[in-house]
Formats: C-alpha cells, sequence, structure tokens
C-alpha cells in the first residue's frame, strides 16, 4: 500500500514490484484456501531461495496454516519423515528437486498434493511429480483475497526440523509473535532501512532464512533471490543490485575468499555479512574486508529463532588496525 | 552491559555513560522501593527534559510502579487534580515548577512524598519544597538493585493525562507491551542506529517523548538533555553533539525559521526533524530543507501511543525541485 512500485523481489531477469509480489500472494493464499487448507495445516516446500519461496512465506501465514521448509540436503527417508511427523497438506517442489521428493513421498505415509515450481532459472534435470505447476495455481487465486492476521499471536507460522544428526529429525514450530519480535529485532540489528537490499545466500529452509524473510519486506527493502550460491553469482548480484546486507555460513565465506579473479567484481558499497557459526579466523575477516564487507559475527540455536548473539561492533574501534579490528 | 562507556546522557557540560546512567536508574528504583512503592504505584513528575526525567523512565518501571509525567505548562488546579486521580504516592518537582507544585499540592486531598529535582543547568527563582533533594534520595539507593521484568507485560509503565481543554484531564495508561513496541516502531520508522545522537526538544511529558525516551536507549544512541527550547540552544546542541534525530510542534520549527543570525550555526550533518501536529507549509519545510533538516511528517494521538501515521519517503522523490519535495 505505501510502496507499490517499489522493487520487492529480483530473480534473474525478473522484478517484481510489492503490488505484484503482494498480488501474488493473496492469489496463492487464496488457491490453498479453495483446496481447503487453513488454520493449523502443514504445507510443506523443497526449494531454493527463489521467488516462490519468498511467496510461500506470505501466502500461507495469510490463511493460517504453517509453513514447513524442508532442507533440500537431506536424504529422501529423511523429508518422508518430516512430511508424515508434520502431516503435510500440501508439498510445493521445485523441479530440481522432485527425484528426492518422489522418494521421500514413497516413504510418508501421507499423500499431500504435490505442486510444481518451476523456475525459469533453472534448466537443470529433473520433471514435474505434481498435480498441478506453480504459475497455474496461483492464476486460479483471487488477488484480492481477503487474508486475516491470526487470531491469536501464538498461532503457529511455521514448522521447522533439525537436520536429525542425533536421530530422527526433530520439530520446531515458530509463532506469529516470535516470529515479529525477530523479524523487528534484525532490523535494528541489522540497521535496515527501506534502501536495504538483500542478497538471499542464507537458505530460506534455514529457520525462515534468520527471518529476514519477514524482516525485509518490513522496511520495504528488495529482496534478491539466489538460486545457486557461487562466488561468481555473489559478486555479480553485489555488483549489479548494489546489495547491502547478506549472510551465511564459513562456506559462504570461503567461496568469496577463494573466487578466482576472473568470478571477482568490486562492491559498489559495503556489504554487511553476518557470519554465523562459529567464530570466523582472523584471516578471514581481514580478506573479506579488504573486499569491502563489514563481517558482523553472531550465533543463534537455529531452530529456536535464529541470530541470539551478536558481536556488537564499537565505534572506538572503527580506527584500529585491521589485525586488532 | 554491551556499551559501559558509551555516552548516554549529555546535558550542559554533564556527560554520563551507559554504565552510570544504568547505575543512577538502579539507585532510583532501589530508594523508591525502601519508601514502599511498588508494583502499580504511580510516581509523579513536574520536570522540564533534564537528566533526572530520563532516569525516572528507567527506575520507575524497575519496581513495577507507574510514571505519571505532568505538563508543565498546565496550572495548579489541573496538577492538583492528576495527583489526587492518579493516587499519586511520590511526586519528583524541579524547583523551577516548585511554586505550580506548592499550588498543586494544596489543591490535592493525596499527601505524596515530595522529591526536589535542583538542576544545575538552571539558575532561576524557585526554592526547594521537598523531604529531599533528588541526589541525595538516590544517593540511598543500591546501584546493584536487584530490578525485576514485569511479571505481566500488559502491566502499566506510566500514566498520562490530557491537557484537560474539555473538561478535566483524562488518564490514559500505557502498558509495558506497547511502549516496547512503539519503541522498536521508532527505531523501524526513524531509522535510528547505535550512532544516532536524539535531541530533546519534544517534551518527556508529552506521552514519555512519543516513547523515544526509551526507543533511544535500545540502540544505545545519545540523549542530548533540553531545558529550555530555544533556536540558540537547538543549533549549539546540534552543532555540538552532532545531533542526528529530533522532533517537535510547528512552535520549534518557528524558532528554528525565525532564528537570528548570531543564533543560528550549520549542520554538521542532517538532521532528521519529525513534524507531529498538521502539515508544515511548503515554505517551512523549504526553508528547514535549505538548512539542512529533513522534515519527516508524522501525526498520532498523542495520549495513545504517539506518532502514528507517517509520511513515508520515497526514493525517487529524492531528486525532485525543492517545491515538489
Amino acid at each position: 500500500e505505501v510502496y507499490p512500485r517499489k522493487i520487492a523481489v529480483v530473480h534473474g531477469a525478473l522484478r517484481r514490484d510489492y503490488a505484484e509480489f503482494y498480488a501474488r500472494c493473496r492469489r496463492l493464499a487464496s488457491a490453498l484456501s479453495e483446496r481447503g487448507i487453513g488454520l493449523g495445516d502443514t504445507v510443506a516446500v523443497l526449494a531454493p531461495n527463489t521467488p516462490e519461496m519468498l511467496e510461500l512465506h506470505y501466502g500461507v501465514p495469510m490463511i493460517g496454516a504453517v509453513l514447513n521448509t524442508m532442507n533440500i540436503r537431506l536424504d529422501g527417508p529423511a523429508i518422508g519423515f518430516m512430511l508424515d511427523h508434520g502431516e503435510a497438506k500440501v508439498i510445493f517442489v521445485d523441479r530440481e528437486f522432485s527425484g528426492l521428493a518422489r522418494e521421500a513421498l514413497s516413504h510418508a505415509t501421507v499423500k499431500p498434493l504435490v505442486i510444481d515450481i518451476d523456475d525459469p532459472e533453472y534448466d537443470g534435470p529433473g520433471t514435474g511429480i505434481g498435480a498441478i505447476g506453480y504459475e497455474d495455481f496461483i492464476a486460479s487465486g483471487d488477488p484480492h483475497f481477503n487474508w486475516q492476521l491470526p487470531a491469536d499471536e501464538w498461532q503457529a507460522i511455521s514448522l521447522n526440523y533439525t537436520s536429525g544428526t542425533t536421530g530422527n529429525p526433530k520439530g520446531v514450530v515458530y509463532h506469529h509473535r516470535g516470529a515479529y519480535l525477530l523479524a523487528m529485532g534484525n532490523i535494528v540489528t541489522a540497521e535496515m532501512t527501506q534502501r536495504s537490499v538483500y542478497l538471499w545466500t542464507v537458505p530460506m529452509f534455514h529457520c525462515n532464512g534468520w527471518i529476514f524473510t519477514w524482516s525485509m519486506s518490513i522496511v520495504a527493502g528488495t529482496h534478491v533471490c539466489l538460486r545457486r550460491v557461487s562466488a561468481k553469482n555473489i559478486f555479480e548480484a553485489i555488483a549489479a543490485h548494489k546489495v547491502t546486507h547478506m549472510g551465511g555460513a564459513p562456506t559462504v565465506m570461503g567461496f568469496l575468499i577463494n573466487a578466482g579473479e576472473e568470478e571477482r567484481k568490486p562492491l559498489p558499497n559495503v556489504v554487511n555479512f553476518f557470519a554465523a557459526a562459529a567464530p570466523p579466523p582472523a584471516a578471514t575477516i581481514r580478506k573479506l574486508g579488504d573486499m569491502g564487507f563489514n563481517i558482523i559475527h553472531l550465533y543463534g540455536l537455529t531452530e529456536t529463532y535464529g541470530p541470539a548473539v551478536i558481536n556488537a561492533w564499537h565505534e572506538e574501534w572503527d580506527d584500529l588496525p585491521s589485525a586488532e579490528r
């Protein structure tokens, strides 16, 4: 309503403004509702960081349903376990992961409605296994759908599973209240504004992308989707879209440091990089700092609302030599 | 705990860091508690924007008591009515307003403990009327006082009265939950960071200074107190402390526009000015813009949580000619 023409989502050559983003989320909510999905029903998804994944973060809560984003790196039995345990009513499957989904479904007793996502940015193998494609599905929905705020702020908004290292995956349910609190907390901590541009290197299936999925839209910033995290893709996205914020595990930092000369591009501005997990080595911070990244270390137990501890910067450190910083 | 050495409060030549600010608030809470003040008790204050006024915004909620900041421009009978209606157990009185407080107390049936505030920045008339002075009072308190979070987020945090234009003043109670929500909302809306410096031109007695009293400390920014709002004082404070945010009614904008040459100082940076009440005339916005102020118009029903509607800036307006902006 306030910024209908502002770019909400970037994905490859695709640009969608907030009006269009909102209309698509309402169509999605409406189409799900038409299929009988509603309060407390689980909607699963197996997809990388695409616009559809973002839309699911809005369309599913609009009808009081619970979004269960699943780790695309797990195997069929683990995903199958989650589908059963979460009692999935619907599963959205990106074509790249249709084989994984098929195997998972063969291990599961639930029979969810399967909807295929066919991302134009993906040209690899895999064939649809669903009853309908995402675009056809949402085309059947009403762009003016009268969605509802949750009747109770403690109502579930999403379901996230651990990766099952020590047994069967364990599910954690987020409530709307907690999602709101962390969404606002992220903005304050990451100092995000309406001019922020967030690059999606953190998987959205990973505790809802540390809840930046929701934070970014509060400030009407721009989501830059990224199907595949590689040094080349990251540097290109930063240069093209003037990314201001991103995050990731040590792996992502490794990609950036070890990038070949031909993959690198100069940063158009300081990029705030939220580094999760163990503290990055000083050499990593220095090298990334030299490239123009501002590394902010944080830590949080993934399944229980993400970032919780942060290395709060002190102004008096600004002028310290690189090694001391 | 995170920024103990960061400057929390500036007042004239005074500088207090967050460690000291916190210790003084705990002493205040402790001293009040020793006097039997606790959950749900009303603590009134009649003071301008001094450090003591800020400390009351923290020390009083620490013991579950309710802060009743009163409009220093009202008369004795109105203040007396509030003291009775709010069942004040304590009243803090700045020396400048001791005559007003004395008159108010003569109209009231309650007999609150009276504590004098003697601001070193004030050298005008007025004599203490209290049982004890503020500094002696808090000196009796424990700087390590074990304060408590509210047991219930719906618990009252403050009591604000209308100015009684249409009858006796009407009291509105803020809860901790609402104060938290607006405190965070202010930060997101005003794009405040840990480098923000807030100049206290909005009276803190005016719906708790639109709740920026609490917002600023969340980001560990600096509060610049201002006992008296005048063009000279404002320009000096901005230049000396690199103020980034301030707010005010049309009167304050008038002071700035009509300032004499000898009162003006160049702005060291853009100052975000939150302008409440009716939309300022284009000429006012233009003149202040030429000086370096970024005027953001907002509106909110004062006694019910302050700013609620804001003129959200659109990036594409940045390059418009001044008149169109």
